[in-house]
Order: structure tokens, then sequence, then C-alpha cells
């Protein structure tokens, strides 16, 4: 049990859209991740999935709306529903919670899509 | 699906060891809550806790050791660890994640359990 702290997590890695473990419980993981540019519309179907952003500003597009995520603030995406996370020209950083089976692609299979997640 | 404003939530109410829910996902909920002082021993059997500090700086004692949680960092706590948590003279801000089965008094019944957790 280690208390974790935040900006050293970050300081730890650079890779974007790469999420990595810095913690578990109750089957759930808590990741980071850093996020510059558009990732591609995917959808979990059996997994809601938390964003935390941490730093920068998160812009999520939904089929139906865009929701604008800023810092210390965050949005639960319910199971099934398409979104597609992208960024301005800076650098996001965020916190996700979300069942250790969650893949960030969700049910796309991209090359994009990480294999085996890392810890940080 | 709204985003959720830490600060406005927190805004919201002003009960001291009063969680409130600010979320619902994957059968967890996230949960905000003021301390101040200090609160009982109790440990959750089957439910690992995690707090993330939003203001202030929170204590945690373990029969072993004590943690400092500064604004910004998280611990994760096991299930069956016996903690305290407590603080000095300032209000602490805690967002809490954990199944929504967890009661903050753990296995210990106390005057200070809350039977019927809110929304916020």
């Amino acid at each position: 049990m280690q208390v974790i702290n935040l900006t050293e997590k970050f300081s730890r890695f650079t890779e974007q859209w790469t999420p990595k473990i810095a913690g578990e419980l109750n089957g759930q993981y808590l990741k980071l991740a850093k996020l510059k540019g558009e990732f591609l519309w995917h959808s979990h179907d059996d997994e809601d999935e938390l964003f935390m952003v941490i730093k920068g500003t998160l812009i999520l597009d939904f089929r139906d709306r865009t929701e604008t995520i800023r810092e210390g603030e965050i949005i639960i995406v319910p199971k099934g529903i398409e979104h597609r996370p992208r960024t301005g020209d800076e650098e996001v950083h965020v916190m996700l919670f979300e069942p250790k089976s969650t893949k960030h692609t969700g049910e796309v299979e991209h090359q994009r899509t990480v294999k085996e997640l890392e810890w940080v």
C-alpha cells in the first residue's frame, strides 16, 4: 500500500494513447493516460468508463453531441455508448477508472490497441 | 451522462463524515466527503477503498504506521486492513471510490454510520 502521486506517475512515461496502470481495486484498474490529437470511435459492451481530467481539456464526441471536460472534472461513459476522445493542441492528462477487462479501443481492434498494459 | 465538476459538487453540502454519491459505474460508487477531526478505526471485510485528496491533507492511521495523503494524491486501502482517517485543523475534501455495498464505518456500527447515502 503506497501513496500514489499523480504528478510523479505522469512524469514516468511519455507515450500518448497508451494507458498505464496506477492501481487496482475490486476488479477495477486505475489508469493514467496522456492524450493528444484524436482517438478512434469506440464503445465498451460491458464496461462503464470514468474519465477524470488531471491536466488540460478533454473533448468527448458522442454520436448526438460533444462534451468538454476540464481540469478537475469527471465524466462517466455508460457501457455501449460510442465515444471518441480528442484534444486541442495541448497534451491532456487523464485518470481512468474501469474494470480490468476493459480494452481502451473497446470492441474495435486497431493498430492503437495495446495488448498488455504496463504498470507505472 | 453529465460532466461532474468537483468544486461545484462540494459546494452543495456542508456535513462532515457523510459521504455523498456523485457517480455510479460498474457496481461502484464515486463518493465525495468532507472530513475534519478524527474518524473511528474500521475496516471493510470485502471491499478495497480508494481515497483521492481533492483539498487539504488526509492522514490515515494504520495499526503499524501512518500515511499522509496530500492534494492530488491517492491511496488504495485493501480489504480487511484497519484504518482511521483523520485531519489537521483544516477541513479535507476527498473523493472515494468503492463498491456500492461499502459502509463508510466498515464492520463497525456507530452513531456516525449513515444508513442511506444521498446523491449530490
